[in-house]
């Protein structure tokens, strides 16, 4: 079976080509594209649209359609009135730790812009998701997440009143939420529930993200408890697809943890 | 401020439309078919689109650009000539155990197909990322991945042939990969580093997985070892981003690890 060698592992079968049926003609045309990016490297300008129509010999609506999935995939990234080929993903580890650290550790300055703070009842599905009483006063904390400036996710928080009274007087929105319930309110986080899932941005989230209507983002749903095992929060974070990634490192469940 | 109180903790914020600014009609629509999803319940059958855009006055294509954000999410599906209502996401744990148990946990019956088992020498990608020697023979094993006969995923798993010399011999390739190496050879997972993203689906991959090309996958990468600490295998495992979501649990990275 004739099979391409130097294919990279982590890269689609056969460059994702089918062995019968029809290429589509976009496809075809991303392929070239991808190699190309290859040789220009990160940063590197690509040709003009109407440049890559002549040399590849197709429409020009076939190239946009080419760049357009390069462009949700995050391999080329809008500069200026360009487009040139964007870095690799961030790898943000899935842990405890907060997104705060998580980015830092990959040598970014992180930040965070309030979008809102509000506080009302407690409805139902939050009072059943997160552990919290129906009615009881919770705070909702929404935030864009910035990464050296870029704007790369957008975070809602709801916490309870009663957990951290002075959230709307005594908290800087743009710095850690859980550095403030460590430093200043003595609560450390003990467990978390996550799950992780694909969807397509809204438009409210695309205009504060700044991105491309229904770009695939990573969504990631997270309830966490303190060390007392009482519940904490409930998060919604929302990254964008084009720009992250999460890591995770997984060892038996029972039994030699020691990993390093 | 005016905050909906019913707001479910998971959904977007103000269900994602903007404070200010237009709404794009399509999306009006996609919330308003949203509502008729909850009231219509799973499996339940929707209106044609000639009726919806005649309920919502709008025009056939807006209607159509709704459904297939719904259809991108996984929250309707195509039955016959029809949409219905769509299930939950499957929520699969980020574990060292493998497919097969984690489908068999949320109750359905998993199952492979064999795409190819190719023999080749070791890339250098493949040798740098999974610790093998470049040169040495490796195996290639592609399958799609079933739940209830249904088509969810496309694995690729690369293991060098001297860790399995028979498995074009001795191995079914509708069996689990891990229970095979379990039961036959003796070898046990160690650990294992996994990356997560999201990634559109290739034509090939799109035909294979009987998906709409460019439909969200959720791409995991893994790299794993023995209990010995040896390089066992590369796997790029890609979902079906419409019908997977990913758990996992968070603990503290030191310390207390009494998980139940």
């Amino acid at each position: 079976m004739d099979y391409p060698n130097d294919q990279a592992p982590g890269a689609p079968v056969r460059a994702g080509i089918p062995e019968h049926g029809r290429v589509p003609k976009y496809y075809a045309v991303k392929t070239q594209l991808a190699a190309l990016l290859d040789d220009l490297g990160e940063g590197g300008l690509l040709p003009t649209e109407r440049d890559l129509s002549e040399r590849y010999e197709v429409a020009r609506e076939t190239v946009r359609q080419a760049l357009r999935e390069l462009l949700l995939e995050g391999r080329v990234r809008r500069a200026g009135r360009g487009t040139v080929v964007a870095g690799p993903k961030l790898a943000q580890p899935l842990a405890l730790a907060s997104y705060t650290e998580g980015v830092r550790r990959q040598g970014l300055r992180p930040g965070r812009t309030l979008i809102c703070l509000d506080r009302f009842p407690c409805p139902q599905g939050l009072a059943d998701e997160a552990g919290l009483e129906r009615g009881e006063p919770v705070w909702h904390l929404e935030r864009v997440l910035l990464a050296d400036d870029e704007r790369v996710g957008l975070e809602s928080t709801y916490v309870a009143v009663a957990r951290v009274p002075r959230l709307d007087t005594d908290f800087d929105p743009d710095s850690s939420f859980y550095g403030y319930l460590r430093d200043r309110l003595g609560i450390s986080f003990g467990d978390a529930d996550e799950r992780l899932e694909t969807v397509l941005a809204t438009p409210r989230e695309a205009l504060l993200i700044g991105t491309p209507p229904a770009l695939p983002m990573l969504l990631i749903h997270r309830v966490s408890r303190d060390t007392e095992g009482r519940p904490l929060e409930r998060v919604r974070s929302l990254y964008r697809g084009d720009r992250f990634s999460f890591t995770t490192h997984l060892g038996q469940p029972l039994g030699t943890d020691d990993k390093n």
